[in-house]
């Protein structure tokens, strides 16, 4: 496994991302203001690997919290920090609920054994990711076929979780059937996450890549060089529609108009019932320079206006199925989501 | 006017587009196989450009015809070497083409009228470039509404032609009419066309211009925030279908979803009744090092594999209009183009 991110005596260690496929820069963290700007700034993104790396902050939060202090203000102000670091990504929210679950449970035991569970919860977090997406593989393999060419956008990989990978877990799954597929990444404009995360994990794994740039995966499509697509996602709503990486809304019309599948690989702490549909999933506009700068050197005329939202939503009618830890998911979304996150155990197709 | 081309004293000078927006800086050609070099490595790009151009090249090429040489042969070898530069762009083999007739008619005049001749052909040529665009400018401001936000894909402005550009014409003269328009320009990787070429030509004129990723067209046509598109072509086939800088298709593709308007803007000589449908159109594939790197750094995995093909062809039916020098032409494209293309006046909309 990559070491996305990982608890390690008391302190918090990601690789940074952003130096990433280049150098393999680890960055330790021992406080949560640490982490909130570890992923203000995307040394680790990801929804699943945001969700881990919260709790992990919220571990170290707590752990530091003086005899003096009262423990409930504490929180707050730690939790209150994390949750103002990403909007769109639903499993920081909830890993920062289950944290506070915790939190509430043991928060009459006294600084030791409190800090001490936080640490145990969020590891908990972390270990249950790594198996959601093992599962998430074993599922999802079931659609592909010897041979399948698939398009992925952005990097829903080791890189994007605690490990494995959800749109990744996948291929990776199919991979270990020996089902011979290539990967098309598509490059990710402006974080370049496909270009540079993609690319790097699949050729560590030995799995064909081909890269393209985000304009190309329509004329590849029509060409009949693409079979499928698989696209993680950052925030499910009640009815289906779904928050990911900008252009993955883009690719859907577009696979859609080819009557290619398009699929959507997330655990189910990536659905949100309290959301009903995609207008009121918020999407966060990030800063300009992203978009006028690719390695730090500028692309365009200095200063030019740009936009840079993160996220788009893909309706749900785009999406062909939604492939959870425990089990794929059909629609109407309304229903079978719904049923699929309150079930206990593993479902079947 | 921006220099994009400019025959000046028995040599060719061009803008290095590949340095711009960040230098100006001017290439001198003295040979034919100089320009066919640009041409090669996108130091001129644009198929209006390219043509012109070829055209000068080939004047060069006559001009140093020596006197012990067959003419005929000489010009053989000038223009076959100009024809294998770039395989899409009709305007490259259209502007040969005519740069053969007078040639032909020519040829007989003795070497030193036979060069000034071809010399006036050029010039022709690039004048003649320069008018039409004015004309699709003012044909295709008519179907510019105030206040629309136009979205163009890659470069089809004054460094595409001769001058004020065909798509970016259009824009222009929508502007010069006080439309109050807004362009959001695609920075259509790998060569950032637009990141690097509109945005530098419209911050010049004072047109407000919005730079966003290729991936982002989408989502903002779904939010409402554009409301038609303009694109240039390199190739139109007789029935319509129109090859242009890859991406165009799935910007056409997202146009017709969202039932926007989506314009293709080209002289005439764009058009190649020769060519019946899209699969006769030969597609570019470039070198892998293009979508490998951006402005000299490494972008992904060194050495990863890549597809690049350079053009992508839009289906007619996607297609609102062409909007050409001698009027609007609408589908069905298979009569109404080749009655334009025969046309000797301007026709109405």
């Amino acid at each position: 496994m990559l070491p996305t991110i990982k608890w390690s005596d008391g302190k918090v260690i990601m690789i940074d991302q952003r130096r990433l496929p280049w150098e393999e820069v680890y960055r330790e963290y021992t406080d949560y203001t640490g982490v909130a700007e570890a992923i203000e700034k995307m040394v680790i993104r990801g929804a699943p690997a945001i969700g881990v790396a919260a709790a992990f902050g919220v571990a170290l939060g707590v752990l530091k919290i003086g005899k003096s202090k009262d423990v409930e203000t504490s929180f707050e102000r730690i939790t209150s920090r994390l949750e103002r670091t990403r909007p769109t990504a639903r499993n920081l929210f909830w890993a920062l609920e289950r944290m506070r679950q915790a939190f509430d449970e043991a928060k009459a035991m006294g600084l030791e054994a409190l800090g001490a569970r936080m640490v145990e919860e969020a590891l908990s977090i972390e270990k249950e990711d790594l198996e959601t997406n093992l599962r998430i593989g074993s599922w999802g393999s079931r659609l592909i076929k010897n041979g399948d060419r698939v398009l992925t956008h952005c990097n829903a990989g080791e890189l994007a979780t605690a490990g494995y990978g959800t749109a990744l877990g996948i291929i990776r799954a199919a991979a270990a059937q020996g089902k011979g597929n290539v990967v098309y990444a598509d490059e990710t404009r402006p974080f370049l996450q496909g270009a540079r995360l993609t690319c790097w994990e699949l050729r560590k794994d030995e799995i064909p890549v081909v890269l393209i740039t985000d304009n190309m995966a329509g004329w590849l499509m029509a060409k009949g060089e693409i079979s499928l697509v698989i696209t993680g996602a950052d925030r499910i709503a009640r009815n289906g529609d779904t928050a990911n990486k900008i252009g993955t809304y883009s690719v859907a019309i577009l696979a859609h108009e080819h009557r290619i599948p398009f699929y959507v690989a997330a655990p189910t702490n990536t659905v949100d019932l309290g959301i009903k549909e995609a207008d009121q999933i918020p999407i966060e506009e990030r800063g300009a320079e992203e978009v006028r700068n690719i390695r730090g050197r500028c692309v365009t005329v200095p200063g030019i206006e740009v936009r840079n939202p993160a996220f788009d939503v893909t309706p749900a009618r785009l999406i062909t199925a939604i492939i959870t830890e425990k089990g794929i998911v059909r629609p109407p979304y309304k229903k079978s989501l719904k049923k699929i996150v309150k079930s206990k155990t593993q479902n079947v197709r």
